[in-house]
């Protein structure tokens, strides 16, 4: 066995000890890794397949132990568990790095390797206030935000995650389906935004768009369905549809027709109605991806486009450190989602988009990003939040989703519709400022 | 100075200190309370009003010594500190309970005072899986839970809030608005419920009675706006006034013509329509007490009667081991707020209700009474969300956001309409079993 070991406790957030475990593998000949077994009748949830995965993605090889403890709450239990695993080799070095556990688990694992090994032993403990690596006896600190770098799958994977998919900017599953149209649709979209048109275009989108499009299962799909809901529309006086042939501004018109011709919403310069020959798969193939981009993918799409270059220039890499509509699976869990993903060193950034300014809605969405960014990316990890409400209201919801959440300011930011015109600068600021 | 100190470890939940102090404070000569001091500079929050707080809710007269911690992160740091400000004198027995603070600042005062006192030191911890409080040094365990009682004042006066309000049975601000009234139109709604008619009420209650009296800043309270929305409403084919009138079930009738004659929403078997004679004043003061009541104040009000002869049973006291819509204020805080309160020992629960059925809206419902719950309660706490969902939505609901927010299935319970009819047994089962 090694002289020189790293001593790892493992909790329920590997990413820290995944972020000391990679910065110091090669000063080390072996790693210990102190988990909790799993035990439903004291209540306690195993965290060892964390260590399994650490084990993996660290490429630790058989430079590893495992030592699994039974009760993390009693320190008699813990002391007798490393009593009896702890390897018993005549060490060099015995470093614990105690950021991963709960407080009862470290503070016996710390003291029995002390007394144990005495002027050998050393501790540290990586902060979330500012990324750095404290040692317990040295007045260095190291910086390790900028040192160690992790990607997404092994980001993912480490927690446990086993099915990632994202999308990226050459291959974006909407270019496959808008094809040569794209571009321009995007590209008109960009410019309205651009010309301060963005509350117009969300003003649309609530009426008579979505009036006209959303509402109800599967109302894009069945034929009579949608007819039936049209007619309903058009017997009421001041109807979306109405609304739409007579009052949807030019430069939406611009973007509407844009579209390729087998997808378009209009007929000219009207609504297109379907007639009596469409079949329900006519239907769907016309309008259904038209109204997905148009209902939101168009603003993750914008802002992805506005900070894809920035991080580029940062050497961040597409796909590794970037990318968007994430969506991830495991065993017994619902599904991890996040419409854009960042990772700066190992921070992660979680971004979510709606187009709405409604308050409750907006509010669930920071809570959801709040939570997934922190699910995977721990305290260090900042959520994003970019909607369509207008200043005053952006502050009072940023204030008190920090506040219910327990975030700090640098931890959470809902962006509203008047900083869509420079969201991408704005972005990275957050990030790298 | 006394000869038995009991040592403190103060973070941002002062709640396991209350509870161990109030165990132990007979037992002890002096409390030494340790607090970080707050340090914009190192990003450090400030946890020395906790300590105070506690100092004056335990009664501890002169029995005190407050010692700040300048930075918690820092293990020479907070040796330095010790070194120079913890008492000096030939203490009998010094007990460090190390529940609250961080990690670091508990592993480093724990071993500054097991070094200092060897073995006159010990130390506990209180368990929030099992309300135990753990010796490291003994086998015997104690739960606190049924020995240890909070009230809601101290409670909230120990998280800093300084303004408390929450309404009590016999006192209920709605008994008072609608006076001799108020027995029978709540005893009629809760034979709809017990009737199981709850499904055709909130029916009822989306439309047509939000699309009548819910919508727009002010519309209660300018006669002119009430009109024109009302008139806007009669212009539509489907029109919800029409609904009204012609399809609200007798059950919701014999509801309606329970509240007092000057605050009824029906004319005879009729909408009301204000006429031209009518102010501002007249208006709201007949329909927004009725509007608000209908609208969810009594479910609240519902839950609240089944559940309070079990409390009082269970020798609870209203007012300071429950209580309605709680609300309470500090500086620079956005306010706190539940239905529901009760407290089990010093279990908080955190009781949220919600008429809907709508997803979005029951999980926003979920995410806020699951942090309040904690905010106060910590990790012992519990939240009951009770909403309009069936039972196939509040399973998905509970299971994913216990998972999001990472509370146990122990820790979050979400009630859909089916469990309305025996809703105050199934909460005192959850709370008491």
């Amino acid at each position: 066995m090694g002289n020189k070991v790293l001593v790892l406790s493992v909790g329920t957030n590997p990413l820290p000890n995944y972020v000391v475990g990679s910065y110091l593998k090669e000063k080390y000949d072996k790693f210990v890794l102190i988990y909790s077994e799993e035990n439903q009748r004291i209540n306690q949830n195993g965290t060892g397949n964390f260590a399994k995965k650490l084990k993996e993605h660290l490429n630790l090889n058989d430079k590893y132990v495992f030592l699994p403890l039974s009760d993390v709450s009693d320190s008699k239990q813990i002391r007798k568990d490393l009593n009896s695993l702890f390897p018993n080799d005549n060490f060099e070095e015995i470093h614990l790095n105690y950021t991963g556990g709960t407080k009862t688990m470290v503070l016996h694992i710390y003291n029995f390797l002390r007394e144990k090994f005495k002027n050998k032993f050393k501790g540290s403990y990586l902060d979330a206030r500012d990324y750095k690596l404290v040692y317990d006896d040295s007045e260095n600190t190291i910086n390790l935000k900028d040192t160690v770098k992790i990607d997404i799958n092994t980001l993912l994977s480490i927690h446990l995650y086993e099915t990632i998919q994202f999308e990226c900017y050459d291959t974006y599953s909407y270019k496959q389906k808008f094809m040569d149209s794209f571009n321009e649709m995007s590209q008109r979209i960009e410019n309205a935004i651009m010309d301060n048109k963005g509350e117009d275009f969300i003003k649309w989108l609530e009426n008579p768009f979505r009036k006209i499009f959303k509402g109800g299962d599967k109302l894009l799909e069945k034929v009579a369905k949608f007819k039936e809901h049209i007619k309903l529309l058009k017997d009421n006086n001041s109807s979306p549809i109405v609304k739409f042939n007579k009052e949807t501004p030019k430069f939406i018109w611009d973007i509407l027709n844009a579209f390729p011709e087998g997808k378009k919403l209009n007929d000219g310069q009207e609504l297109w109605i379907p007639d009596d020959k469409i079949t329900n798969d006519n239907l769907s193939s016309r309008v259904k991806d038209t109204v997905e981009f148009l209902d939101g993918k168009w603003l993750e799409w914008y802002v992805y486009k506005q900070i894809k270059s920035e991080l580029l220039d940062r050497k961040l890499k597409e796909g590794e450190h970037f990318g968007l509509s994430l969506k991830a699976q495991k065993k017994d869990s619902p599904d991890f989602e996040l419409d854009i993903f960042l990772i700066n060193g190992y921070q992660l950034i979680g971004i979510s988009l709606t187009t709405s300014s409604k308050k409750d809605l907006c509010k669930l969405k920071g809570f959801e990003v709040i939570h997934r960014a922190r699910q995977i990316g721990g305290d260090e990890s900042k959520a994003i939040l970019i909607t369509g409400m207008d200043k005053s209201k952006t502050e009072d919801l940023q204030n008190d989703l920090a506040y219910e959440t327990g975030s700090t300011q640098k931890r959470f930011v809902v962006f509203g519709i008047d900083d869509w015109g420079d969201i991408g600068s704005k972005i990275c600021k957050e990030v790298f400022e």
